[in-house]
């Protein structure tokens, strides 16, 4: 009998009757002979609704006690499944992180997951109960209650397949990972599969399906992720390592745009690295993120160094650069798109940098700037480019 | 510096403005140079509304989950309440019954506190912090939360301060005991003290003001208990031990009634002790609370016998005794009152009971019934006697 872990969001268990849905698909899932674990996010709002109480406190509430404060919300729905699961005839038990030792450390409120203690989940899983565990949350070292970030029941399920060594099953309110978002292209492709680190980097680029750390912990202990529909039959997509991929792969899986940047461009900057490095230092150390970065041939021994970073950042960038070059020297460029392609396929597929800018040169789409990884290309384009630019694409690699 | 444990109700941390009242309330007991430990209910109707949610799954919630559901209310007030006194500049810990090891055995709904190891919370003190801990809860055996019954967390209050060996100050939204219920009479005095004992035959005679097995267990470790208005300086009512009472006690210190119960008369039923036991153990079978009880001398070998019941039993009690009794010869009446008087001093003050009756006797009151304990006297009379009863009780003996 194999052992499946399967996580419930926020809005999937947002009313009673949600949760009794959910209820009879686990027990679905129990009657199909299973040992069936379910992790569970707070009913719907809660938790969005205790931060607000909390702020009604203070603006700047201490830590601890948010976390305390915010965790009872798991606790509630994953007592109230197991109730309803029990009324439905079958047995069942809650558990908090405190009952089977959920280990975390790290930051309150960005903890990390170090081990559970599965024995209890074990037994109650031999005893025939289906075991709801409240997701988010864990206990550091000093005996508090800690929670693991926006989304954190993902990793609190994908973390519990791991110790158990089951399946995962991530139910939400998407039907799974689409190759484009299809509020960009409308005719985006539904991914029957995607590998763990093209996953990480759509994540990275904003696609807010699943918690990264997550998709990390799958791949790390090489967990395949199931995402889709609670209340579905249609098939989601499976998140999983290239060893259980299809051995002909597509070069591009996915395709990302993001609205949210500008880039900066400085003229004349000296061509010593220390400068260079030093503005760079200035930026980092007020937690502003710098993403792409180019740099001219040096001439007379200065560059034209450009950069992009999140708008909301500019002013106090502006700030720091200003210090190293004269006003009408730095050029601000609010009128791009960070435009990219993620496919585990271009570690073998060579080219696909070349096709691509074969068919932005073929359609007059400039490219500003450009970043490579092994499995992902960005390109900054022009604004006015981007429905453009995720037309030709998105047909020419079939996504 | 002394250690004092403060019981704030729901009603005292009802919304967020309540709880920074509650906060200042706390930290000035702190800057009086004491160590403070905080035990808080849910917020207003938290319980309650948790109840109504889990009443929604099923009419009978499954009683481990349900103890889980309705234990986080006072996790989220607990929490609610450190965040606060953090946000005003002390230093402050919440703790859940997980967190302070509050064992506690007995039966889902209804358990007892065995023990708290009081290390972490005597720690904490030491740190110079409040320390706030969720009331209402402990661990069972299993490691299991379970819940204390309606009013626990004056029992969790008493328990506390009775093993870190504090005072205890229960503040609630009555401004103390009162030697009759205001509603009923309304020149009764706030009393200053009262005797654990009495406080818990009032307790059994209606008065819902404490839970009475907090009373019960600061008896037990001789913990006196404040009761009081939390907002208010006026003086509350100080709950505690025979040792430490005025000497020259009063002989009656409480009057109570009750319209609650019925009166229940057999005629003629045989004198034979095996009858009349099997009477009352079928009555006791279908957990129906028999109270007074007389019988008459027997004529011919048969006795009248009667008793009191809660009026909602009455049905269900006819149907017992129908089958030892005809109809006609069973007497049900509703017009009665319980009408008692509790006193500590009456153990060393004879004829308190002369004394009613003659006051019943000139003002033309009968008494249907009465039973005595040592520190009790309770009267059946006619309910439309109650107010001139407990007119002429009250200005006798000055309550």
């Amino acid at each position: 009998m194999s052992i499946v872990v399967q996580k419930y969001g926020g809005s999937s268990v947002g009313t009673i009757e949600k949760i009794k849905k959910v209820a009879e698909s686990v027990i679905s899932k129990k009657k199909q002979g299973h040992d069936v674990v379910v992790v569970v996010s707070a009913m719907g709002d809660t938790t969005d609704n205790l931060i607000c109480l909390a702020k009604e406190v203070t603006c700047n509430p201490d830590k601890r006690e948010l976390d305390a404060l915010i965790s009872t919300g798991e606790m509630m729905s994953s007592s109230l499944l197991a109730m309803t699961i029990k009324s439905l005839g079958f047995e069942s038990i809650s558990y908090t992180a405190y009952q089977v030792g959920v280990k975390a450390n790290g930051m309150h409120g960005k903890s990390f997951i170090d081990d559970i203690d599965d024995s209890k989940i074990k037994e109650s899983l031999k005893m025939g109960r289906i075991v709801v565990i409240a997701g988010f949350q864990g206990i550091n070292q000093e005996g508090n209650i800690t929670t693991l970030g926006r989304g954190g029941s993902d990793t609190s399920a994908v973390a519990i397949a791991a110790k158990l060594k089951g399946s995962c099953e991530i139910y939400t309110d998407v039907d799974g990972i689409y190759s484009i978002d299809p509020r960009v292209y409308k005719d985006a492709k539904k991914l029957d599969y995607i590998e763990y680190e093209e996953m990480l980097e759509l994540s990275s680029l904003g696609a807010q399906v699943m918690h990264s750390r997550a998709v990390e912990l799958g791949q790390k202990y090489d967990i395949p992720i199931y995402v889709g529909l609670s209340n579905g039959n249609e098939r989601g997509t499976i998140i999983k390592g290239m060893n259980n991929m299809n051995m002909e792969m597509k070069a591009i899986t996915g395709l990302a745009t993001s609205d949210d940047d500008v880039s900066i461009t400085i003229e004349d900057v000296s061509n010593n690295i220390n400068i260079i490095s030093d503005i760079f230092n200035k930026v980092a150390e007020r937690h502003i993120n710098i993403d792409m970065i180019s740099q001219t041939a040096p001439i007379n021994n200065t560059v034209n160094l450009s950069f992009t970073i999140p708008k909301e950042d500019v002013e106090e960038c502006m700030g720091i650069i200003e210090e190293y070059s004269s006003r009408d020297k730095i050029h601000i460029d609010e009128n791009i798109t960070k435009f990219s392609v993620v496919g585990i396929g271009m570690k073998t597929t060579s080219g696909v940098t070349a096709r691509i800018f074969k068919l932005f040169s073929e359609n007059h789409i400039e490219v500003k700037m450009i970043t490579t990884s092994e499995i992902r290309i960005t390109c900054a384009i022009k604004r006015e480019d981007k429905f453009n630019a995720v037309n030709i694409v998105a047909k020419e690699f079939n996504l």
